[in-house]
């Protein structure tokens, strides 16, 4: 919304009560974010909290925070996502992560004979081994595919996720799976962690863009653990390689070896992702 | 150079003596690059060899097949790549596939003390797990990091390949990785395969090409052999999804599975390596 209200010529500043916008990455890669908002035209105020609006003849006239007001003729909400699961529970089906709606593998909920998938559902994340709850569209879709097999008199699993999820912000392309720092702190783990810059496609190529690629690995053992990606176009989708080694639980060192794609147009002779394995199997 | 000789206004002509350019694709997907290079304006020549050519004083004037004789101004010859091992084979070095250099996994040839890397230099291939012969610049590049760290004093072994390569022809990205179905084949294994047209961003999202996937698994088993896709800008990279499922010995029920990213700009719901995967399974 903010992009193409700057696009639309307006004035737009953008509260965030947390250190750095998208909050799905560390604060180290979110600042490239904030940054690439900041570039585009957009004012940020971060951690700063709403606490009302100003009005006038029942009309908002400004967002008070707990450092400033600033005057608005527009304003729009983002502020979160939550599983809509009164009915369920109104209805006894147990609960489970942020409150959604606890499933089997199966997507089957406590109560046998009701099934349960999307932004409602919960998942399980393959990389906590714990219950996780995500609101997106593939996890959603895929959800469905297994309980409409299971509803239908087949028989299908929902395996779990990555937490993996991409995006744009005018010409930046985000990209983030597995656990980020706070998430991994919070199992109670320890990690190492590497960010390195590189570029899109080899430097002299026509286009090559910045791309920052972060890996995060558990300390001692070097099991991958998450990645984050910020970068220009052909940064996103560079994410799938992290996914993928994740599901394989490979370890940073097994990454290095990876022989991914080469050539000009697509990459650095060492992949970026290649060689934030590198950096951080160094740090080990 | 058919590319750039055609984007220089010259008439050109592209002889092959298989029945598909890029004989590291199966004939099925390479079909679809001879057609991009039709689309833009190369005449070819397939399952055409060429015999001789037509002089006349002391310079070429045509090319002769054993179909016709090409009246040409430019003949540029593309006919492979050979190891330059002549000095290794004379001083009594082990040679190995196609008259690569034999090395051990830390890039030792037969002889202690001396060392091979790069396009001389043979491989081994993590699918195949036999000794493989390619000669690419990344190959090159990792060879060299295990040769140089070794020469140091060092410890460090390559681990081998994946047959990944990627290239651009025109518009068109071409990527590939694993095994061919020829390469299959002479390994004496059996494989199923599915060829798959999507999208490479959301149907209704700006600037989304066609995207042609195929992958190959082992019959019965449904482990990946390998993978090939053929499209428009945003392709060729997704092969490094294929090479990591590969590094990891998935199976085609395990790629689907596969939590990768999606939003618009990038992707369909369903990444077209994941419904290529989903394809395939069905035909185990």
């Amino acid at each position: 919304m903010a992009e193409a209200l700057v696009k639309n010529g307006l004035e737009v500043s953008l509260i965030d009560r947390s250190p750095q916008v998208m909050g799905t990455l560390d604060d180290d890669m979110g600042a490239l974010v904030s940054n690439a908002l900041r570039d585009f035209g957009v004012t940020l105020y971060l951690e700063e909290s709403l606490t009302s609006f100003s009005t006038k003849d029942g009309r908002v006239t400004g967002v008070v925070t707990d450092k400033r007001t600033l005057p608005a003729d527009i304003v729009i909400l983002g502020l979160g996502v939550r599983p809509n699961t009164e009915l369920a529970a109104a209805a006894g089906i147990p609960l489970g992560e942020k409150g959604s709606i606890r499933v089997n593998e199966r997507m089957e909920t406590g109560i046998a004979g009701i099934w349960a998938a999307g932004d409602c559902a919960e998942s399980f994340h393959l990389v906590s081994r714990r219950p996780f709850y995500i609101a997106l569209g593939t996890v959603a879709n895929r959800h469905g595919r297994v309980a409409g097999i299971n509803l239908g008199g087949g028989y299908a699993t929902f395996t779990g996720v990555m937490g993996t999820a991409v995006t744009k912000i005018c010409q930046v392309e985000i990209a983030r799976t597995g656990l980020q720092e706070k998430e991994i702190a919070a199992l109670g783990l320890e990690h190492v962690s590497a960010v390195i810059k590189s570029r899109t496609k080899a430097g002299y190529y026509p286009g090559a863009g910045e791309i920052s690629v972060k890996l995060l690995a558990e300390k001692g053992s070097g099991r991958l653990l998450g990645g984050q990606i910020v970068g220009m176009e052909g940064s996103a989708k560079r994410i799938d390689t992290v996914a993928t080694a994740l599901h394989a639980g490979f370890t940073v060192e097994e990454m290095i070896n990876l022989d991914l794609g080469y050539a000009p147009p697509f990459s650095p002779v060492w992949d970026p992702v290649v060689t934030a394995a590198r950096v951080l199997a160094k740090k080990l």
